[in-house]
């Protein structure tokens, strides 16, 4: 690595043991040691360090905040971390042509406030708001609970500058509404999760900000029941903002680590949010309401500011909560169809008893999209197997009900080995050919997304 | 082509001169002989097209109605046209999921009505909405007036099954409304003018029908102004579904061709609707007067939904009845920043005025998507090469705004030698590579988007 710190002596590198294990890791829990740390401060540097890595064959990782469940920024062998976090600045924010140009290195939540303040409206938010980059969202087209009306992250991106692997610009899409010049390569980087080009700017869309948002909060004595509501919802025309899902489970580790007052003696919970004109969303929360008594719940409404930000804070700590049960939680994504919920979460049920392994979910249940976690103990070798098997049945369950195996987190390194339950070799074989297009040498993020 | 027929007996499949014919031109003028047309019914039928097509070399342009602008369907050199008319089934129609399953020639316009007769709403409404087919839409990813706040085709695509040049069957997409495994295809092949694929089957997005629509006539005695409102309407906070332009010349071809009673003295009128609950676009009715009156125009409001419907007609005139004006009209559709139309529209008067030929411009105001038409004789040779000329000339223009040389029309064959100038050495070769990777052997609609 002094070779590399010579060949670029004005950009940060360290090789400090500190910095190493700092960024070893990311959500996923996996971790190995990276060769050097680098923080590019600006698109040349970036040009320079990939330049520098294709001549000389060397891995490179790119990273945002780590945030990412499934590791693709877990370093791989040898590989530099190439991190974004000093490329943060927001470059220009549009009122008029709803668009705003950032770094990749720019957190998601400050991006949301900046906005707020001027009555605009970033609608992807995913549960590390506070934390997650904005290239990141990109490189993992991040959803979020918003999803349902306001679609993913893939939906706001306009135009994106990134450097390829050898050190090329690349910019891709446009700074308007529209544009059909050529194959769509923006959307196509878009979820690449970091093995196609390194992003040095972001164009987003932005919308204005809606007027109000009424928060309900409806409490389920019976699962069935709380997915039954999610669909009827739906077919009654109304698209809520958010329709979140939290099992029993979910609610009661989310009541030992972080009280926020809900009810520990219910099955489910669902967080509602509708948003727009006062009148209306007024008229649809009645709706709302109503369909859900209908299916034997009992419904609250957040009466203030106060209230909301309770429960968003509780819906929030679920995944960290989640540790207090048991060491290891065994993170999935998964997405049906969501009129199949009722049926999906009875599959789950039973793949919980019959293992005697206890699974929690919550999540985006108006995506159909629900965060199955398997909670077991690594240490404990025959359970953590069992946990693993538990994996594979449940993306089967998953497929068998018309889903997909990840809704938001992607493939990373921990889905590589079921993407092929999803992917056919036809599919398979045109994106492992788009990825030699890009990185012929296979130098950036290797071993993401595809097996070797 | 006899041994086209004795290999495929099944399938529908026509040499004869009047069939010919039919199928050798498309709405953008170009116009070639194919050596065949054959019609397949179903998705086996395409893959033995396809299949014989490339054990034969032989070149294959899918069409759908043939309602493209840049010549996407015509005919390639010896190429045998692929009319997918004959499979336009709607398969289903998912009110509980939000998405209808289709065959690609189904017609827009008839899936439009399917579903508002069951509360329910696909945006894309491309002009041609009445003919053209909603595999056309995807390979061109159609836009339309509604796209300013709904998006154009590609927010709505969620799985396509498509034929590959070389036979295989290629699923890609997901049924549900997220999934982030591996890179997106389904996204690639929108957009991609037939040149990567042919679509079998596409499953939709849809919407819940809006409860209610105002529809705004506003009429401008100044062309900067208009586009002012444009801005300002944006600025305010306020997204219609529509908010289209006309200047003094449309107005005036419409009026001339198919009267509905618009003022011919004005210099622009925009065409605005905002759709939701009734209370809501009542005060953003007011407010959308307010902003346009203070530029001084004048507000009418359409009483009713017969009022609407002529304005509307009066709109999806405007293309049509240009060729009242001229022989010719050279049809471009370039896009720029929303801000940037008043200035748009000045350099496009200085144009017309320094060439002497006239310009008439329409289009998606809101989008900043503007229909150039440059209006000449094609049989005036000197005439129609100083046409061409301007052609070059408003393309560099809207680049030099920030813009797009194509908002929804595609390349074609008709852009093909402009796309250098907004697509860089660097996305080209990328995009080439692509197109290498679905069609090794160049079969599929050969000569569009990339010059040979």
């Amino acid at each position: 690595m002094n070779r590399l710190i010579d060949a670029l002596p004005d950009i940060k590198i360290s090789t400090a043991p500190e910095d190493l294990i700092c960024y070893s890791f990311d959500a996923s829990g996996l971790e190995a040691s990276p060769s050097a740390v680098i923080w590019p401060e600006n698109t040349e540097d970036v040009v320079r360090v990939m330049r520098y890595a294709f001549d000389n064959g060397i891995p490179v990782v790119p990273r945002g905040a780590g945030t990412g469940m499934t590791g693709g920024a877990v370093p791989s062998k040898g590989a530099i971390i190439l991190s974004l976090e000093k490329m943060n600045r927001i470059l220009e924010i549009d009122p008029e042509n709803l668009y705003v140009l950032c770094e990749p290195g720019l957190i998601n939540g400050r991006l949301q406030r900046e906005l707020e303040r001027m009555g605009l409206f970033y609608p992807p938010d995913p549960a590390s708001m506070s934390f997650c980059t904005i290239g990141g969202n990109v490189a993992e087209n991040a959803g979020g609970p918003k999803a349902i009306k306001y679609g993913v992250t893939r939906d706001y991106v306009m135009e994106i500058e990134a450097v390829l692997p050898n050190g090329k610009i690349l910019t891709t899409g446009v700074r308007t509404p529209k544009g059909v010049v050529g194959y769509d390569l923006a959307r196509l980087l878009v979820g690449s999760e970091g093995t196609l080009s390194v992003f040095t700017k972001i164009r987003l869309k932005i919308l204005p900000l809606p007027e109000d948002v009424v928060t309900l909060l409806v409490m389920f004595e019976d699962l069935g029941s709380s997915g039954h509501a999610v669909s009827r919802i739906i077919s009654s025309k109304i698209i809520p903002r958010t329709l979140e899902f939290m099992d029993s489970e979910a609610i009661k580790a989310v009541e030992n680590f972080k009280p926020v007052g809900l009810p520990k003696d219910v099955e489910a919970i669902l967080l509602i949010e509708l948003d727009g004109h006062p009148p209306a969303i007024t008229k649809e929360a009645e709706k709302v309401a109503d369909i859900c008594e209908h299916l034997g719940a009992e419904v609250n409404i957040a009466e203030d500011e106060e209230a909301r930000g309770k429960l968003w804070e509780a819906r929030r700590a679920v995944s960290p909560a989640l540790y207090h049960i048991s060491p290891t939680k065994i993170n999935e994504d998964v997405v049906v169809p969501r009129n199949r919920i009722p049926e999906m979460l009875n599959r789950l049920r039973r793949l919980s008893e019959e293992s005697g392994i206890k699974i929690v979910n919550f999540g985006h249940a108006g995506d159909g999209n629900i965060h199955v976690n398997i909670m077991v103990d690594k240490k404990n070798k025959e359970e953590y197997k069992k946990g693993l098997e538990l994996v594979e049945k449940v993306f089967k369950e998953t497929l068998e009900l018309g889903g997909t195996i990840s809704g938001e987190h992607g493939i990373g390194l921990t889905k590589t080995s079921y993407m092929g339950m999803e992917i056919s070799e036809t599919e398979m074989s045109i994106m492992r050919s788009i990825k030699k297009i890009f990185d012929p040498k296979n130098i950036l993020n290797p071993g993401k997304i595809f097996l070797p």
